[in-house]
């Protein structure tokens, strides 16, 4: 039989996909597990997306324009606007997801080989993408010890080769927390500009700024019009994970057209989603001040927990809805597998996501678990009790 | 500012795209414009897909599993049980359009620099996959005067080269409407098991074959097990192109299990246009029946008034809803410009697509439009008498 190919030998699993099966089989074995390890979160959709496709008055489920219906772009648009980012419909590319703007991203300004700088610990996926698209991922490594702060500028400048095209950050971060300052975002600028690379910001959790923060665009630096692009999403924002529609942003002309090719050669997002997510603009500010109460609230439990357990370390999350925690234990990896397998309190058990797998250097992360703060508080103290208890028993 | 990459500056653009400034400006100029270019179907979508987002008890639009949902692909695996192909629900993954199945076939089976045989004309977005992928198509031509059935064995033959991986139809063609025979089906099974090639079909076409022909898939091939990968759609079967779904189907565990990777990393295709498939799966027979009524009408009227131009030698379609005609002009491209710029019949004409861009080789199909036959039989006849008054006084 024909061999497959080195790119798709080389694709990574994500960190969670080879737990799968043993929380299957805890599930078979009669146990609860509280997921602690995706971001799908249990916040309800604005009724208003929800209700948007009940009452649709199509004939004909029809392409859109590739690049998403004119009115749709506008209303994003719209809400930029509203959060001081000054850009206009056709700066607008809407893509089935973040993903995919990021394979449009990466597609458009990087070639076989090219590099692309990321602070880590980073979005898994990051890896999965740089793969598809014959891309290297050269990380800088980000602290625990800093709540994993921009690394210093030194760092990044050690690791630009006439290869380097970008640096990626994800801001908030997935899996850190992590909210970049002005001043951060300022020294990013910086080095772009000296070196002539462009600056991609994954930007979905956007409205999950805690404690006062405000969060600052790539988009609103000056002088950044030509280097800045912006990944978006509606699925954490509305928890709409499942519509699969993002954006991609930039004020360069040459990367929307280009981007707009890539969207043109898979025909149009998916049209019933649009509907969903433009609905979703309407959603009031009522609703997210809730979730950020919640989220913080979630947030502070978990923290608080997590600190009260000898050996673990913690970084505060500023926003998203992850943290990074890192263990008592060698090998976060085989401690997961653990919890599911041969561990519970009163039938009750965690699911948990190893670090390793968003750390691209080898060794790093080892004893570190993402956890998603997506579920409610009581859910949380019990399974961060959970994890207390196993950390007496387990052996490693 | 920082360079674009040179993937994107050769994704090509679609063949259709560059006259759709023209196409808008006809519309301001006051001119009604018959659209033969696009292969947006007038037809309704079944009232059973479109009823089913409405009725939707949804509170979270939360992904589904990466393969799409297991209630979906058995039902997706009864519907090949009705078609005769065996196939099982863990033999396909679902994905974002027939659009994303291409892009995690090639993913899967190539890495950069490795080639793929398409007989041309060809879909123009393979181009595009191909760019994106960083895979090189290697064509070979089927011609108008063979009505485009498959290029003799000797002709695949001569282009193999180390570096194939691939021998990629369309089946019934786009653009050129061919379905191709069991005994054409075999020929390519016995190729590429003697080359250790794989053979992609896009079969999205499968129910439109007309005059009494059956589809023949490449799964129903007897050892084509660890060769075949089929890729679907609904968005022409069920009239539903904007749903965004479609799947990849393959028995070769080692295919599925590497496309599953590239579908994990983009987390799932969507969810409102899933359940909408998964309900178009109840359409019954009838709906086909009348459909596929409809558009053998459509191209025996078509074929015939295009027969009666002169100097118009058109390809009669056995499949699909499309066809290649080579008409009396030097270069289709500005012909279909000028169509659109500076000819009307009372304030009527037509938007046609230039086959040129559904060719790799340069040069070729020049004088060659692709037609869609998307419009109802009146238009079609309005359409092909503004074409035959427009080729009696035009000039190149």
């Amino acid at each position: 039989m024909p061999a497959i190919s080195q790119k798709g030998q080389s694709m990574p699993q994500s960190p969670i996909r080879k737990l799968v099966p043993f929380a299957e089989q805890a599930y078979k074995d009669g146990k609860t597990v509280y997921h602690l390890n995706i971001g799908q979160p249990d916040i309800k959709t604005p009724q208003v997306a929800l209700d948007a496709v009940k009452v649709h008055s199509l004939d004909i489920l029809a392409y859109t324009r590739s690049e998403g219906s004119e009115g749709y772009r506008k209303k994003i648009a719209d809400y930029y606007e509203k959060n001081d980012i000054h850009v206009n419909h056709d700066d607008i590319i809407v893509t089935t997801g973040g993903s995919e703007a990021l394979l449009f991203a990466f597609g458009s300004i990087m070639d076989v080989d090219d590099e692309v700088i990321i602070p880590e610990p980073f979005y898994a996926n990051y890896n999965g993408f740089s793969t598809a698209s014959g891309v290297k991922v050269v990380p800088v490594i980000s602290k625990i010890e800093d709540n994993f702060a921009l690394p210093a500028i030194e760092e990044f400048e050690k690791l630009i080769t006439p290869k380097t095209k970008a640096i990626l950050i994800c801001n908030p971060g997935n899996p850190t927390g992590y909210l970049y300052s002005k001043e951060e975002i300022k020294k990013l600028a910086d080095i772009v500009k000296k070196h002539d690379l462009f600056l991609i910001a994954d930007e979905v959790y956007r409205e999950f700024a805690y404690d006062g923060a405000k969060h600052y665009s790539i988009l609103q630096e000056e002088g950044l019009e030509d280097y800045a692009i912006v990944i978006d999403s509606v699925s954490k924002r509305y928890s709409m994970c499942g519509a699969r529609i993002g954006c991609l942003v930039s004020k360069s002309k040459e990367v929307i057209a280009t981007a707009l090719k890539f969207a043109q050669a898979r025909l149009s997002p998916p049209t019933l989603a649009q509907i969903a997510s433009e609905a979703a603009l309407q959603t009031p500010q009522s609703y997210f001040d809730e979730v950020i109460e919640e989220y913080v609230e979630r947030r502070n439990v978990l923290i608080e927990e997590l600190s009260k357990i000898e050996g673990v370390k913690v970084a505060k999350p500023k926003g998203a809805f992850y943290c990074i925690a890192e263990l008592p234990v060698k090998n976060a990896d085989k401690f997961a597998q653990w919890l599911l397998e041969s561990f519970d309190v009163n039938k009750e058990t965690i699911m948990v996501a190893p670090a390793a797998g968003f750390y691209s250097t080898p060794g790093v992360g080892l004893n570190q678990i993402r956890i998603a703060y997506v579920l409610n508080k009581d859910s949380l103290i019990k399974a961060v009790n959970i994890l207390k208890e196993a950390l007496k028993v387990y052996k490693d």
